[in-house]
C-alpha cells in the first residue's frame, strides 16, 4: 500500500446564502514527503461544524477564511501510518485539524494522542470530535465560565438536540441546575432532549418562542446558552431573572443569511435586570481541558452523559453532511467517516 | 411663616411618545403632620433625569411606575425646616428622594446630610444632584465596575456632554485611559466635551456613527459606556477590540419611542471578539459611594473634574425642563431650582 496521493475536498466557490454542492470539489492531490516532526495520518472520522460556514465567507473572523481552490480543514481523528515525531508511533490514534481529506501530513504539534478506551470503556474515535472534543469543551466552558453557571440556576439552551446544546443541558443538570429548558426544531429532537434529561423542551417551529419559553420556565431563567441567535435571543432576554447571564456561542440562524439578522429589540431590559451577555469561542477554554476531560470521562463511564451522533459515510458525502448540518438534519454531533 | 401646604407636580396622564405639558399638573396639597423620625424639608433644587420617563409608563421596571394624579418624585436637595429625627436639625442640608415639590415630609432614613463645603471649597446644593450625586456614582461605578475599565483602555462614551457621559470621560482620563472618544448632538456639546478632556468627540448628527467612530478611534475601543442605545451601540460593537466591554447605562434614544427600537444587527461579532455587554443601575454601587465621594471631592477641589449645569428656575418649569432633557436641551446636569 502506498500513500502518495490524498483525496481531499476543496472550496470550489464561496456560498451565497446556503451552500450548494457546486461550492465543493473532491480532488486527488499529491502528499508532500514526510518531514521531521510530522506524522502521516489516515483519517477515520472528520467533523463538520457550524463555524465552518463563517470561514467560507471572505471576511475577517476569529479564524481565517478558507481560500478558493484550497482544501477545507477542521477537526479529524485518524490513525498514524508513519511517524517522524517523538512520542508518536504507527497505529496511535490522534486528534488533529486536517479533516476534509482521507490522508494528511500533520505537524506533531498540531496533533494530540487520544485513547481507544478510558477506564475499560471502549471509546469510538468520533467521540473525540464530539462529547470528548470541541463540542464538549464548548458546552462545559461556555456554561461554567462564560455564563458563570451556579448550582440552582435555571438554564435555557437553544439547539438542545445539537452536539453542543445537548451537552450543555446534561452538564447543567449534573452541576445542580434547578431546571433545564431546551428548544429544538422537530418533535423528535424535542423528545430526544427530554430523554437526555432536560426538564422541559419545545419545538420552536410550533409557535412564538417567547411564549413557549415563558410557559416552559414560569419562574424565569438565570442562564441562556445561545446557539442560534435571532428570536431565541430576544425571547431569552425577556425571560431573564435579575442578574441573568447569556453566553453567545453561535448564531446558526444567521450563518446562511444574506440579510442583516433580526436583532433583539429588547436590549434595554438588560439595564434594569442587570443582565450580562458575553461571546466566547472554545479556544478560550484550553486551561479547562484537563478538568473537563476527567469529569466527562467519568460521566461517560457512569452513563450519566449520553449523546447522539449522526454519522455520514464517505469523504465524498462530507459536503452534503455539512449542508444538512446547517438546516438541522442532524441529531447530536454530525460526523463523517472517511 | 407656616408650612401646611406644599406645591407639588402630579402626573396628569401618561405620555404617549414624547411627554407634553398636558401630562403634568401643579397642585397645592396639604402636608401631613410631622411624625416621629421625619423631617420637614424645604427643597432648594430638584433633579430631572432620563430614567423618570420610564416611570411614566405603566410597565414593570426596576423602579415602580408613577401613578396618575399622584406626585412625581426624584432626587432633591433641601434645607431642614423642622426635625423630629435624631441626627438632623434645622438648617441642615439634606439629599433625599422627594423632588417635584417645594416642601416635603421626608423620612429621615430616606435622607442623607450633605456638606455646604468640602476642604474649604464651597459646594452648591445642586452639586449633590450631579457630580457628587447619582450621575457621579453612575459614571464611576458603570465605568470601573460594570465595564471593568483598566488603565490603557480606549473608551467611547455616548451622551458625552450629558451629566453622566461628561463625567465618564473625565474619570476615564484620570484613571489612565489611553484615549477617550465622545459623541454628542450639537457642535457646542462636542466642543464642550473636548474642553473637558475628551481626546476626540463628534456630532452624531453629522453622519454615520459607525464611520465617525472608526475615524475617531482608528485603533478600536476597549470600553463603550452606552447612554443612548440604537445605532451607537451597533457602531460600538463594530469598533470593539478583543475582549471589549459594554456598560449599558441608558437608552435615551428609545425612551420616547412608541416603536420597537432599532437593534444592533451585529451581535454575532460579540462571539469571535469575546465581547461582554452588561446592564446596570446606580443602586448597584452603594458600596462604592464612600470611595467615590472621597475621590470626586479631591478631583473637584483640584479642578481636575469640571462639570456643567443647565439650571431652570421655578418648580412650575420642571415639566418643561424634563421635556427639554429628553430632547437634549441640556449641557451637563439639568436641575430645577425650587
Amino acid at each position: 500500500m502506498t500513500f502518495d496521493k490524498a483525496r481531499i475536498i476543496v472550496l470550489a466557490s464561496r456560498p451565497e446564502g446556503a451552500p450548494t454542492a457546486d461550492n465543493f470539489r473532491l480532488e486527488e492531490r499529491e502528499l508532500p514527503a514526510l518531514g521531521d516532526g510530522e506524522l502521516l495520518v489516515r483519517n477515520v472520522a472528520m467533523s463538520v461544524d457550524p463555524y465552518m460556514r463563517g470561514r467560507m465567507n471572505d471576511v475577517k473572523s476569529y479564524v481565517p477564511p478558507f481560500q478558493i481552490d484550497e482544501p477545507l480543514d477542521g477537526g479529524a481523528v485518524g490513525e498514524v501510518v508513519e511517524s517522524q515525531a517523538d512520542g508518536f508511533a504507527a497505529v496511535d490514534l490522534v486528534l488533529h485539524g486536517l479533516g476534509w481529506r482521507d490522508l494528511a501530513v500533520v505537524p506533531a504539534k498540531g496533533a494530540r494522542k487520544v485513547e481507544r478506551e478510558i477506564d475499560g470503556v471502549e471509546i469510538s474515535p468520533s467521540t473525540y470530535l464530539g462529547v470528548l472534543g470541541m463540542p464538549g469543551i464548548t458546552a462545559y466552558g461556555g456554561l461554567l465560565r462564560t455564563a458563570e453557571f451556579k448550582p440552582g440556576d435555571a438554564v435555557f439552551v437553544s439547539g438542545a438536540a445539537g452536539a453542543v446544546g445537548s451537552l450543555v443541558g446534561q452538564i447543567a443538570k449534573l452541576e445542580g441546575a434547578s431546571r433545564v429548558i431546551g428548544s429544538a426544531g422537530s418533535p423528535e429532537k424535542v423528545e430526544r432532549a427530554k430523554e437526555s434529561g432536560f426538564d422541559a423542551a419545545f419545538n420552536y417551529k410550533d409557535g412564538d418562542v417567547r411564549r413557549q419559553l415563558k410557559d416552559a420556565a414560569p419562574d424565569g431563567i438565570d442562564v441562556y446558552f445561545d446557539n442560534v441567535g435571532g428570536d431565541h435571543l430576544e425571547a431569552a432576554i425577556s425571560a431573564m431573572n435579575l442578574g441573568g447571564r447569556i453566553a453567545l456561542c453561535g448564531a446558526i440562524a444567521q450563518y446562511n443569511s444574506t440579510e442583516p439578522p433580526a436583532a433583539p429589540r429588547n436590549l434595554a431590559l438588560m439595564i434594569g435586570m442587570r443582565l450580562t451577555m458575553r461571546g466566547f469561542i472554545q479556544a478560550d477554554f484550553r486551561d479547562l481541558v484537563p478538568e473537563f476531560q476527567q469529569k466527562m470521562a467519568r460521566w461517560i463511564g457512569s452513563g450519566e452523559v449520553t449523546w447522539d451522533e449522526t454519522v455520514v459515510e464517505g469523504l465524498e458525502n462530507a459536503p452534503q453532511a455539512f449542508m444538512d448540518l446547517l438546516t438541522g438534519g442532524n441529531t447530536g454531533k454530525m460526523v463523517v467517516t472517511v
